[in-house]
């Protein structure tokens, strides 16, 4: 797969095309949390976001991306969840088809809300190649066009917005910290974070079970075998190509916590921050408290992904 | 106990004088609840004030009201758990001692935040009458002054002022719904709400196994005996001899909910607004749920009052 990434243009671009239906997340601080991390920090609270989850930026750029012809067979994708539902919830917002292709272990609260925003399922095995498989049968059968969750140019670029918005409503940034998966947000964000401010330390906040990006960094080349084992059911992808470019083109430093931190750190914002996000979000803030010496005095963009959790199943 | 009423005048003095303590709580809508309940749904989000709940502008107001002869042997309260957090972080705004009285069975994460603030907690058991003899009791010992948590105007006052901030937020509103235990914030609400457009619609929601207030309005008089048997620990409190007098002074309806009904807002509640809130505040959404008809097609306020929850003994 060869996918370029975007442009801080097109991130911009992307800004204005997703105005009519993203919402504009806050920020909030919580002065005990900055005396926990000896830092500053700008909770973006993406968990707010359409869909539950900063996936809706990109999906609905690509979605508005589309033209007529383009649009008419619908769209499809593979996803454990939230990257499906936003994009079912963005088709929607232009009267298309969706398809969703989901693999096995995708947290059911999640599937339920894909089927409600009227997109059709299709399951599968939870490893990359069973997922990307189904898909490609889906998009032969119906004609729909792909709108993969990270290794698109168009999803990275709307990603991307979540930062342009985060520094228009907390002001200069020292650093900023997202989660990594297949990393469309990371690279968008870093994209956007560099045309407005080239000074900014952007770092990306992974599983150890499922640290593929940190080990492709390490190691100068993408790993392109590896079996996560993770609780973060939304970071279980693989780097995309492109978005392991951006990274290093970027100098993204990633940081990987352990599951137990990262239980804790949610823990910590649901005390605390009186949100729910999902425990692929609280990675970032376990990144935080792991490796304070690159936050201490600093003020931090924290990007809080989502809050799509089930309530029957809490990971404590 | 004989305490009179804010005025209007006295809720816009508050606001000023908690300005620079309290948070400006964000409004948030959805879609989804907006659907559900045939409404559109402005929810104050209060469990974001600092401490966690709406209690904070009560008790800050209270705080930097009195004269620095008074403030000298600090604070003193009865509290299930917010009111008391909110008076130990008022105090602590200003330098004073807070002592804080609480009854049996208050939710021990409340009980941990009150001795994080810097409080000192005196337990008692959890009746009414002990509750207000124990608060005696260190008043006289301490030379602290009381700060009743919902029979105090200055009390009655900061609460009022969620509804000047959520009127200039939100726009013109048909309808306002606030929780109702003791009635401090319930009144101070309709008292703003009034101030400002005496055609608002004010409603509390009352939980079944603490419907003293529903009960007192009904009959003309205030019960005085009352044995409260409910999930939502922050409204076990008898409503206040004021505060029943400016309920119906401004024709607030009390709507009763049982608290099956609450629990099941409560997890609606999180699960779609991303929030963490406690079961006290979802009795307002129980309570549209149930009451559909009343708030039909038009604008409501609703108030969530707080958010500190038990996180490992959730009620579902």
């Amino acid at each position: 797969m060869s996918v370029r990434v975007p442009t801080f243009d097109e991130i911009h671009d992307a800004a204005a095309r997703i105005a009519p239906h993203a919402m504009v997340t806050p920020v909030l601080r919580h002065a005990s949390l900055d005396a926990l991390a000896g830092a500053e920090l700008h909770f973006k609270c993406e968990n707010l976001q359409r869909g539950g989850a900063f996936k809706f930026r990109g999906a609905c750029n690509a979605v508005w991306s589309l033209t007529e012809d383009e649009a008419r067979c619908g769209v499809v994708t593979h996803s454990s969840g939230n990257h499906g539902n936003a994009l079912a919830l963005a088709a929607a917002t232009r009267g298309m088809a969706a398809h969703v292709v989901v693999p096995e272990g995708a947290v059911r609260a999640k599937l339920e809300a894909i089927e409600q925003a009227g997109a059709t399922l299709h399951r599968c095995a939870a490893t990359q190649a069973a997922r990307e498989a189904a898909a490609a049968e889906v998009q032969r059968t119906t004609g729909a066009v792909m709108v993969h969750p990270y290794a698109d140019t168009r999803v990275m670029a709307g990603q991307g917005t979540v930062v342009l918005e985060l520094l228009r409503q907390s002001g200069t940034l020292d650093a900023i910290i997202t989660p990594v998966g297949g990393g469309g947000l990371l690279s968008g964000c870093a994209i956007a974070a560099h045309g407005l401010a080239p000074e900014i330390k952007m770092y990306g906040a992974e599983p150890s079970g499922a640290a593929d990006a940190a080990q492709s960094l390490a190691q100068g080349a993408r790993i392109e075998q590896f079996v996560p084992n993770t609780v973060c059911d939304g970071l279980r992808a693989l780097i995309g190509e492109s978005n392991l470019l951006a990274l290093r083109e970027h100098r993204v430093e990633v940081i990987t916590v352990s599951d137990e931190e990262t239980v804790a750190a949610m823990k910590w914002l649901w005390r605390t921050l009186k949100l729910t996000v999902e425990v692929s979000s609280a990675t970032v803030f376990a990144a935080i408290l792991r490796q304070r010496e690159h936050f201490a005095g600093r003020r931090v963009g924290v990007v809080l992904t989502g809050g799509n959790v089930d309530l029957d199943a809490l990971p404590w």
